[in-house]
């Protein structure tokens, strides 16, 4: 979805994609073959897709372009040294490509404009487990090195891309669309739809225990909870999907429609909390010195304006 | 503040006092000789006060009173066997005290009513650094071992009571008081007050680098700034201090000025976070078990009446 709404972003010119390898002992393509998939299926071969490897998986149709020669290290380099303080980084998984080319190439940081997260969760529970954001968690080591380098960077947290909702009734509406973007879209989403019911649903186990009573009184009970079950379904579950990546994608490209402040950010890279992302926002004076002091200031998005990601998203199908 | 309060409370019986001895090449008895001292100011030396070690420090005048011969632990472990189900725990400092009676005796957890506890940082910065709050970094091991024990317990963090502020107005009023719990107030008060000024004060670092500036608009805005610097520390500043020790007894005693949230808290004992509390509100069901899967529930302050604590706090001087 982040894809097709940079795609469909006139202010926006798409250098590449570079996809994230997973450290696996079977490293999965899935990732690669479904960007060169849905390049092809909007028509745009010509944004290069800078990787590695070559295992295949089967979940999308063998795309028939291959992804540039170059490491997705060498290509943002690349494209940063031709285009000096003008590439903005839309980083939409772990980090570890950036933080590759921040070796390759110390001066990255200072090559690019801007590096815009979708990374972390800022005063929340992460969603990979209580600590800790998927994107960071996938390369918290990563995620502290790109954080800490200087660059201009705006991390944009679960806490943010969780109040944006794709609902039910935006999935319906897009399903009248007969653009192409908008019919791989719907296809796309079925799936995330099916997931987020999954994860998101709140456990029954209490009202399955008193189920199990056979008390008349706890059959009564049964009967009523039933009511008030569905009745909060239906008023507090969540109808529809987070928009996590396009949100970000639109941060980069409507810096207004967010809020922000300014601190430090380090990334625990050890532990039960590994992959957890604490911002000081250097309010107090501590006593000793700590890992955040005197490392570079970052921007961590705060509210967004949520009707209009959506709305914006709406109009990229 | 809090054991004043602890002690003018008709509501308590106060058991005794175990003191934290902090883990240093030179361990220092200040909180041992300031709880003696105390007691003696009050004449409440019926108080039996529980620790260990022998070096002396100088802040306060040598108590006459003892400490008594037990260690922490085996007075704790004493207390909630004479008294099973009956005895509060008011955990002011560093959890070691009751991660030792828990390994001298298993059920303690079981043996004692609740475990109130001023530790933790839920949802915002720590006070140690970013990432720990005071008490739990003091001791991360013990912290993790009490939380995950299966006591009751209530976690009262620095969001709550960052938010109970004693005013400089409260403090004026204090000092008319001629009771002698006030008078010994005043003295204690007036350091605190002293360290909060210091610690929380914002920077002027950018206001010192333009007074550098040689330029006459640098000149003109600083004398603008001076104004509007001056209006800032009187509209925005604290002025006064966090009750934190003090909210927590109150909690204790009256757990209705405050409002609760249950989930499981875990403790990072390593790495840049060391100390730091994550709490899993338990709402989302992740893909994998986590450390906090399965571990007991315990209740963290989410709300304070502030006043109302600021108001009993005043009563009790």
């Amino acid at each position: 979805m982040a894809i097709f709404v940079a795609l469909r972003s006139p202010e926006l010119e798409v250098l590449g994609l570079t996809i994230h390898v997973r450290q696996r002992a079977h490293p999965s393509r899935h990732a690669q073959r479904a960007a060169l998939h849905l390049l092809e299926t909007v028509g745009r071969t010509d944004v290069p897709v800078a990787e590695g490897s070559h295992v295949t998986i089967k979940n999308f149709p063998a795309p028939v372009t291959k992804p540039v020669s170059q490491s997705a290290a060498a290509f943002l380099v690349e494209q940063a040294t031709l285009h000096p303080g003008q590439v903005t980084v839309v980083a939409l998984g772990p980090l570890t490509n950036i933080a590759q080319a921040l070796e390759l190439d110390p001066s990255f940081a200072k090559k690019i404009r801007q590096i815009v997260i979708l990374g972390g969760a800022y005063s929340v529970n992460g969603n990979v487990n209580p600590a800790a954001e998927s994107n960071i968690f996938g390369d918290p080591d990563a995620a502290d090195t790109v954080f800490t380098c200087g660059a201009d960077i705006l991390a944009v947290g679960i806490n943010i891309t969780q109040q944006v909702i794709f609902s039910d009734a935006d999935r319906e509406k897009l399903e009248q669309s007969d653009s192409k973007y908008a019919r791989h879209l719907c296809k796309i989403l079925r799936h995330y739809f099916d997931y987020h019911r999954d994860v998101y649903l709140r456990k029954d186990a209490d009202r399955e225990k008193l189920e199990q009573c056979d008390s008349k009184y706890a059959r009564y009970l049964c009967k009523i909870m039933g009511i008030y079950f569905d009745y909060h379904k239906d008023a507090y579950f969540i109808k529809g999907v987070y928009l996590h990546d396009p949100t970000t994608l639109i941060a980069a490209v409507n810096p207004s429609l967010l809020t922000y402040t300014e601190g430090v950010v380090r990334v625990q890279t050890v532990g039960i909390t590994r992959g957890l992302t604490v911002f000081d926002n250097t309010k107090k004076r501590y006593a000793e010195v700590t890992p955040w002091t005197d490392k570079p200031i970052v921007k961590v998005a705060v509210t967004v304006d949520a009707p209009a990601v959506v709305e914006l998203m709406m109009q990229s199908a």
